[in-house]
């Protein structure tokens, strides 16, 4: 296979100057001071173009040419037959994105996050509008370059999500807006049967970090392959199998905030330090797509983390940590309580049920946007109307409404729906998970996470990118991605929780 | 100056690799989990790789030629000329480099670093040798490769020290030695007259954590534009003058390792933080020399932070500060006792008047490594040979001997004889700074820097690399570095503190 490890070590530059891209996106959301802002954005300009053009680089089409040649006779579940697939992909597509727009990518969204985020301190929209201008404008001239089907936001997904299509996305969002539309009225009629007032009291920051990284490591997290930091906005990134970092925030009122914020992330990074060995630092070293990436935030956040028997398990160590502030409260309580559904406006904090009509409105408006139809300066308004329509909330200033999220300003448009897409599949990953290890939910009433563990580093982790999302989701489930598993363990969950009557 | 601004353009790109190679630096000593060396390694021998191609590549030799002929007329004291005279000499240098000595150089530093690290904690030198020997084989075949006069030590010293030869270094070194190991044996015969007992009292950490960075900012640093860490050995990394970090250690029962380390960095990062705008992101744009820089911190370390006036402001904030461990001393005690001199093992820990000495050890060492006359193996005994032949001291162990040090690790071989010439130029440049403003030892006195600082930026910082450090040591005071300066500095100040008789 001498032609393939010579694409192998083309790309391998590649890959280092991305994964060094990747420290200086992390160091800039944690550590970087407000006047690194203009080398940081001349650094990613570089960095960015010169990976481009030695990704698209005639020689590096013509090593693909030829290690395609050499390897037309492998197993299609052989590493190299799975390197030779995801590099002809990204080399097919990336080929069509010219070198300047790269660039110009590259350094408006290292200066547009430093605008975005004072704006969003200040509630400042105005300040913001020309950064999301430029970027919506950068996302039409790269989905013209991309080519696209039947959208235009068809080629930015397909980025996120490999051969997802707007029309599917479209789909699977009005089942869920038909069915949990009504469920949030039901639960809202509902309302005092779950308080939440327990986690709004005076939680010491310190002791949220010590606990935070207690669940991390106990869930699995190597400590020794990664690190715990704090940013404006909770994010983890690797950088190969031997550094994964994640961080989360504290607020002393506000428990759930760095609790689940913690666990989201740790179920990324557990993802990311568990891919196998052989595809560390390839370009098969990473998770297969978003949305799977994000099934497994979300399979450690709710299905683990909001469960009843983990709480009879943890509830005892956080009561030790926090003995006045939790006080008089039990496991069955505190379980109830971070189970609250109730409309909010911000995405971040919203509970299960209502957290996918964040990410719808968040789909409408980038199809919007993309398409003209919202202007940049009705884009509050728009907005704002999407918000009272869903969640019959009005935000009553811009950060708690369009700026709240990092996305935009990293340039990230068609990145949303992945994480309602993660939502579905993680209930159809745990359903077979719990089908296969029927012992999985004991262990988690007794604080043992490693069957778990083992079968996801099994079943999905250790191949990381080798097969395309709708793919992998075959492959475990035995069946395509669908909104019945997730709708049901929404209804099973929420129907208990706030006694609601069966449809 | 149309070809100037294109060979700008080109130099710009290999810039803002290098300074984010800095920053994977920075990270890998302060943050990075063990885990991510594999990958750090990796990265490092790519940036290094790409930045050296692209500089030494045919494109940049033609375009520096267009961009000489453009600019034959320009004034020497332009940015433009400064510009063109040092791109030349780093290109003529560079270009003799293979790139696969560069790329292995940056690779196995990488690792070394990693290696060194628990080496040094264990004390355990053969595990550090084969790196070391690795290091020192790199250093050869980089002198060979670079060329040289009379001394492969002249090509890699030039490295740090523009125009300085190694035979310069061995004549102001043995009239230092010719000086100190007598004035060091005067003061062992009065030791009894310093007591520093007092700084091994208790300094809780998080304590000696805000008293540092008070300094730092009074002093003039700027934390918008940078920011203080902890790691294992203190250092400053400059990315424009935008983001100039510094590093310190802090120890519970030894108060003036992170106060004088956080002076000491604080000096360096002075310097980057006030180069002239216009020079930022340049090739200029940092300092002239590795021993111009150390002359600014020493300068604000020793000059500035260990003298009698600085204290009489400050001790009064420190008492402050540690109201308990500091009970019943006052500011000449304390001023005396941060003056203590005597031998020790450890050369960042060392006086003013040892510290030199420990210097000279490195020299002599690095030396006779690079010629053969020391084998690896022998490298401790010859270490010990010379510590006890300068200090009178026998290292108990190699962590406190041939293992204390992080630069061999990172392959600066060279690079130490730069820290005794940065001290005496710290004396000629303070002594002209008073001549010329005569206030600045009253603002010392009362905790006002500014005089110092405007004077400093003015003749030295804005400058970045515009000068050669010999053309800049001229420009400011007048005349070439000499001996008798700070020689005469140490006297006075130290043979009032032991009451030595003056010679």
């Amino acid at each position: 296979m001498q032609k393939l490890n010579a694409l192998k070590d083309r790309l391998n530059d590649v890959h280092n100057l991305r994964t060094a891209m990747g420290l200086l996106g992390w160091d800039q959301q944690t550590c970087m001071p407000p006047g690194g802002a203009g080398t940081r954005a001349a650094q990613m300009g570089t960095l960015s173009k010169i990976a481009h053009e030695l990704f698209v680089g005639p020689e590096t089409g013509r090593l693909l040419a030829e290690a395609e040649a050499e390897g037309a006779g492998l197993d299609y579940d052989s590493d190299g037959a799975a390197l030779l697939r995801a590099a002809r992909h990204d080399y097919d597509l990336e080929a069509r994105l010219p070198t300047d727009l790269v660039v110009e990518t590259a350094q408006t969204t290292a200066l547009a996050f430093e605008e975005w985020h004072p704006a969003r301190a200040a509630s400042d929209y105005r300040r913001f509008a020309p950064w999301l201008g430029r970027i919506v404008a950068l996302a039409r001239r790269r989905a013209e370059a991309l080519g696209y089907g039947e959208h235009p936001y068809d080629a930015l997904l397909d980025e996120f999500e490999p051969g997802m299509r707007t029309s599917q996305v479209r789909a699977i969002f009005d089942e869920l807006k038909a069915a949990l539309i009504p469920m949030v009225r039901a639960v809202a009629g509902q309302a005092d049967r779950v308080d939440d007032a327990v986690l709004k009291r005076d939680f010491d920051e310190g002791r949220q970090e010590e606990f935070s990284r207690a669940v991390a490591q106990r869930l699995g997290y190597d400590f020794a392959h990664g690190r715990l930091d704090r940013s404006a906005h909770p994010f983890s990134q690797g950088m190969g199998r031997g550094d994964v970092r994640i961080t989360t925030r504290y607020e002393r009122n506000w428990l759930p905030g760095a609790l689940f914020g913690t666990i989201h992330e740790t179920g990324h990074a557990l993802y990311e330090q568990n891919i196998a060995p052989e595809l560390d630092n390839t370009l098969l070293g990473t998770g297969a797509s978003l949305g799977i990436h994000e099934s497994q935030s979300r399979l450690w956040e709710n299905l683990v983390g909001r469960s009843r028997g983990f709480w009879s398990s943890f509830f005892p160590r956080l009561q030790a940590g926090f003995p006045q502030a939790l006080a008089g409260v039990d496991a069955e309580a505190f379980y109830r309580a971070v189970n609250r559904c109730g409309p909010s406006l911000i995405r971040v904090e919203a509970d299960e049920l209502t957290y996918n009509l964040h990410i719808i409105i968040r789909f409408e408006m980038e199809l919007g946007l993309l398409s003209g139809e919202i202007g940049i300066d009705d884009a509050p308004a728009a907005w704002n109307a999407r918000t009272r329509d869903y969640l019959g909330l009005t935000p009553p200033d811009d950060r708690q409404g369009i700026l709240q999220d990092v996305h935009w300003s990293g340039g990230s448009i068609g990145y949303f729906p992945t994480y309602t897409l993660g939502n579905l599949m993680s209930v159809q990953f745990f359903d077979r998970a719990v089908a296969e290890r029927p012992g999985i939910p004991a262990g988690i009433e007794s604080g043992e996470f490693g069957t778990l563990l083992d079968w996801l580093r099994d079943r999905i982790h250790r191949h990381g990118r080798k097969y395309l999302p709708d793919e992998l989701v075959r492959r475990v489930t035995g069946g395509p991605l669908r909104t019945g598993p997730y709708l049901d363990y929404l209804r099973r969950k929420y129907g208990e929780l706030y006694a609601l009557s069966q449809e």
